[in-house]
């Protein structure tokens, strides 16, 4: 019979809903509904947080606020606590704006597929790479931290799969230019158990385990599997996004950011720890859906919900 | 780092759509859609089937057919080709209905938790498992094999947490009034993959894995790592319902079967055989769901429905 079930005994839930989940939406959100859904994000326990990108508003119009968002006083505030705030930075020009905004770290990105790479951020992988080596160079020399993130390393919505070969192949490219954490991408949500072994196994030999993360993506339900298995082989972050806000803009069909409330409450189960307090948690990302008049997308905080319902 | 991800080479995906599925639909269900919605199934290749319950039509109105159904001449002919069809049978006057409309395998039931055994099937788990033995007793006389389903294994709605080792009592004590194969259940889908752990490996020591099966519900999104745990075990049947139908009408806030679609997505994935040809699957789901005005709960269904829709 198998081992026993092994997991890490503490996991860093890196919340990227205010950007990954939020830049996406048709609708406008208020810049005091983005302040308040991080504050609540803090106050549930959430200590690596996404806020926004750098990136030109009139492409992504959700996170036009972003300058704004860093340099508010409430933000700055928590920041000054134990938040970590992060921001996507697409080029120099991004960096400059993070850096004038008083951003303290930095994700850049690229693709494991050419063609994603190009439509989604207008350069080839290795163009992106290049641009991405300034990128990094010029912001830790500003004491700025730097993420990184491959996309379609599992499969892209252009190319269709992508072999493990290539996926692995581009986080170590992007690993060399000196990211603190490259974060493994499952874009379109297709990876299953046997990807993420293929993938992330190499991954952690080359890169161990505090620079690496997993970030799934719930569009065909296997986001909280392939978290468990990325946990078995020894991963100790996990990228998501509360409600299961999300998807991206250049990938069709790509909804649903791995919940952050489904990930909190396996991990629970599993005994390990978060410090993220889900309750309270679900109480945010509820209080956010409503406001948006959005539908919740999470498991947990649908069943959450219904519950509390009952209860009144 | 982990052993590499070993699973079973073949896995039986056990349909309970038909049952578990439509039991609790509000809306009535034609008769003919429930016999395309089977011959849908068998055409995708699902081989064990369950396909309704021999229980008093006033309390269960979706069921009340299911006489008719077993003696359907189409049904039958499929059940004379490779489909194996089930029903549950709560008592004696049950199993002589099931015998009456030629069902070759029936499945009884208890619980885990003694308030859900009463409330659900209206005995205590000590009477409960009397009466089923009985009924097993005179089935196997009539050459008619069967199943056995624990319910509320991992945590029950009225009692909260059960300890793993009432869980796997139950499911000894059905599997000695001689079950074919007891089915460990996650009624109101609170499990996660170390509780799969701690009643599936001592539940396949003692049983084996051909008498095991799985039976998640995705009521907080864990059911497919819960699958994929059972999967590490050794477990080689996994109950499972087309589209995500279903839930237990007296279960409050237990929605959402595991989804067939999902399953057989991550198997596939994993290199398991399967039998099931899922596109052909989530044709059949997806148009029971119309036909019935239903949403759709899958995530690969609502993956693969709007992929479908853009290639038109």
């Amino acid at each position: 019979m198998a081992a026993r079930l092994k997991v890490p005994r503490a996991v860093t839930v890196f919340e990227v809903g205010p950007r990954d989940g939020l830049q996406n939406e048709s609708r406008e959100i208020p810049f005091g509904l983005k302040v308040s859904f991080v504050q609540g994000l803090v106050r549930a326990g959430l200590r690596e947080i996404e806020l926004g990108a750098f990136v030109r508003p009139d492409r992504v119009p959700r996170m036009a606020d972003t300058d704004r968002l860093f340099a508010d006083r409430r933000i700055r505030a928590l920041a000054s606590g134990r938040a970590r705030f992060w921001s996507l930075v697409p080029n120099a020009r991004g960096l400059e704006r993070a850096a004038a905004a008083g951003a303290r770290r930095i994700a850049v990105f690229t693709a494991a597929s050419e063609t994603f790479a190009r439509k989604n951020i207008g350069m080839g992988i290795d163009e992106s790479l290049a641009v991405f080596a300034g990128v990094a160079r010029d912001a830790r020399a500003l004491g700025i931290e730097v993420r990184g993130y491959v996309s379609t390393v599992f499969g892209c919505p252009y190319e269709g799969k992508v072999s493990p070969r290539r996926g692995l192949r581009a986080v170590e490219r992007l690993s060399e230019i000196g990211v603190s954490q490259a974060s493994i991408g499952d874009t379109i949500g297709v990876a299953t158990p046997a990807g993420v072994d293929a993938v992330m196994r190499p991954a952690l030999r080359a890169l161990g385990a505090r620079r690496v993360a997993g970030h799934f993506h719930d569009t065909r339900g296997t986001a909280l599997a392939n978290a468990l298995r990325a946990l078995e082989l020894g991963v100790t972050t996990l990228d998501s996004s509360a409600g299961g806000l999300g998807g991206c803009p250049y990938a069709p069909g790509a909804t649903g950011n791995l919940a952050t409330e489904d990930l909190v409450y396996m991990l629970e189960g599993l005994g390990v720890r978060t410090g993220v307090d889900l309750d309270e948690l679900c109480r945010v990302s509820l209080d956010l859906s409503r406001r948006m008049g959005r539908a919740v997308t999470s498991r947990y905080l649908q069943a959450w919900a219904s519950a509390a319902k009952r209860k009144r």
